[in-house]
């Protein structure tokens, strides 16, 4: 089995060059279809391919300078976490991969500015942001592939947050992991919108990690889980490409029940809903049956985020008050996409 | 394909000879390994083999008797149902069966002593009972398998509670079914306590039929159901040949969750569950995170079935009030059993 260094060693001079001063922004992302299972612990290589809609000006900043005082400080939403501390070990075990010989102590200072209520995962934006500030501090100039396959050491999910839009994480084949790594679609949605429904906070009592990995270990379902996956991220494509919503919707909810499933189904028993995430639920349903296309998702986690288009959003924020909404597509972001016409002529 | 009047016809001569009476009582029962998925939709024939314990004196009794003034009539708990309601015509259709070209207008009486606020599904023990008053009124003097075969055309289900204590239901491989049916297994276990917890009660929006219909055309993850199952079973049987129960409880607990999940992965989903069964569930895994033994099962519906030993019957009977606790082995009908001696030895 290979290790996060020796990939590092593979493509990397042993010598950095470090800068004054390496600054980067990445985007949290929302999984239509979900990264559930690794096929290698180490690097996080997945057995699924995922597609992902990232979440504009929601996500992580981080800023790396030099350390004045001759040790690294961590910093997280402006204050220092302590050495040791989990976060601030994650941080400096995936600096020390690209720092390596170095001696020179670093400060690492990561804002993130995603809502704590929503319950979103943090390490997919905060490990894309922390990679690329690398790549700003040490000069790398790596490709945006290499950027991907390298933050999916640090989060799988972290491999989407290098791009914007919607984005696959292909899942590769090689042993190194380097052609598993992220690539943005060139397709632009403006109306799209995801709803961030607050259902519960606090600390997971089984993360992400340690849950699929029960999943893949316990669970019989879980041997369909690649089928469903697979045929997910071709319905999603078609969806995207035609410009679907309900296909898009229906495909990520069902998804996303799936992989629910896969953790119901195993042994102990993994449950990351709570009641109000049943209500919440319901709630859709009963907007659906309404005649309203609303569909959600859900990561490991009690929390639903939703999916409609513009033209309901008060609707549905009426029926959610409080919700948090975020347009993934910024109309002067598509100018790239060439089926952007299209997606205009729909709004 | 073959229908069910096809299979009646193969197995009993054209014209019975109707009695004046006849009677039977037949058990409710809980399946610890469930029946979920048909191969054939029209003689219930299943995908995959299921195990239950059945519920002592819980069930239906049913008394079949000419009518006096020429046409049927279908009581339900002392009251008369409606020609052409769903209850009386299920009951009509499975008594046409065996009528058939016979005119004597019939009078069935059922009485079901399930407490209704339980939500255990009475199809089980009430075509069970009806193809034993059936048996009786006509003196078909049929093997305990065919009646069970018989019942099962009534409801999946009822095969099972053609038998007491536990029972396999064989899937079979026959194309008129009359292999697939249950059998009793030989064995006791007067410590065994099966608690029934009220959730919800109230007409299901989808019944169980339509249920796993949709689960076997629309869930991916339903492919590994099979396997799933017949890992149970076998884990079942261990369980209860050694009086593990833990293995037991385990087992069926992870076979109730994964039934659901493949609903709850269907489209469009299909989730029994209200906030009340996942505060019920929690409060499960809270008694087992201190120590006490105690598991649960669900059906197609909202409720939990709780499995446990009598010497714990005290602390679950504190933690969910209200619960209807019943005792599946009576230590007098355990005397058949061989292994009954280490059974009452463990007590």
């Amino acid at each position: 089995m290979i290790s996060k260094a020796d990939v590092i060693a593979r493509y990397l001079p042993a010598q950095l060059t470090a800068g004054e001063r390496g600054e980067a922004f990445a985007p949290s992302n929302i999984a239509l279809c979900k990264y559930w299972g690794k096929r290698d612990q180490a690097l996080n290589l997945p057995i699924n391919a995922s597609l992902s809609v990232s979440l504009a000006h929601l996500g992580s900043r981080t800023l790396i300078t030099p350390s004045a005082d001759g040790v690294d400080h961590v910093l997280l939403n402006g204050e220092e976490q302590a050495t040791g501390s989990r976060f601030a070990t994650k941080v400096v075990e995936f600096v020390d991969l690209f720092r390596r010989n170095s001696v020179q102590p670093l400060t690492i200072d990561t804002h993130n500015n995603i809502p704590t209520a929503a319950g979103l995962a943090s390490s997919a934006s905060g490990f894309a942001a922390l990679m690329l500030a690398l790549n700003d501090f040490y000069t790398l100039q790596l490709a945006p592939e290499q950027l991907s396959a390298f933050a999916r050491m640090g989060s799988g999910s972290a491999s989407r947050s290098i791009f914007t839009g919607f984005v696959e994480w292909q899942m590769g084949q090689r042993e190194d992991g380097m052609d598993s790594h992220a690539v943005a679609l060139n397709a632009c949605w403006p109306q799209l919108r995801v709803g961030l429904v607050k259902v519960a906070t606090g600390e997971k009592k089984v993360d992400s990690r340690a849950g699929m990995q029960r999943t893949v270990e316990s669970a019989h379902l879980y041997q369909s889980w690649p089928l469903q996956a697979a045929v997910d991220l071709e319905k999603l494509h078609i969806a995207i490409a035609g410009r679907d919503f309900n296909l898009l919707g229906a495909t990520a909810e069902q998804n996303a029940l799936s992989m629910h499933a896969t953790m119901i189904a195993s042994w102990p028993p993994l449950l990351y809903w709570q009641p109000e995430s049943v209500v919440a639920m319901q709630q859709v349903w009963e907007l659906r049956s309404q005649g309203i296309d609303v569909y959600f998702t859900m990561d490991a986690g009690p929390n639903l985020k939703l999916l409609f288009l513009d033209k309901q959003q008060a609707e549905i924020e009426s029926a959610f008050p409080g919700l948090e909404v975020v347009a993934p597509f910024l109309h002067q972001q598509c100018t790239a996409d060439p089926s952007f016409t299209d997606a205009i002529k729909e709004a």
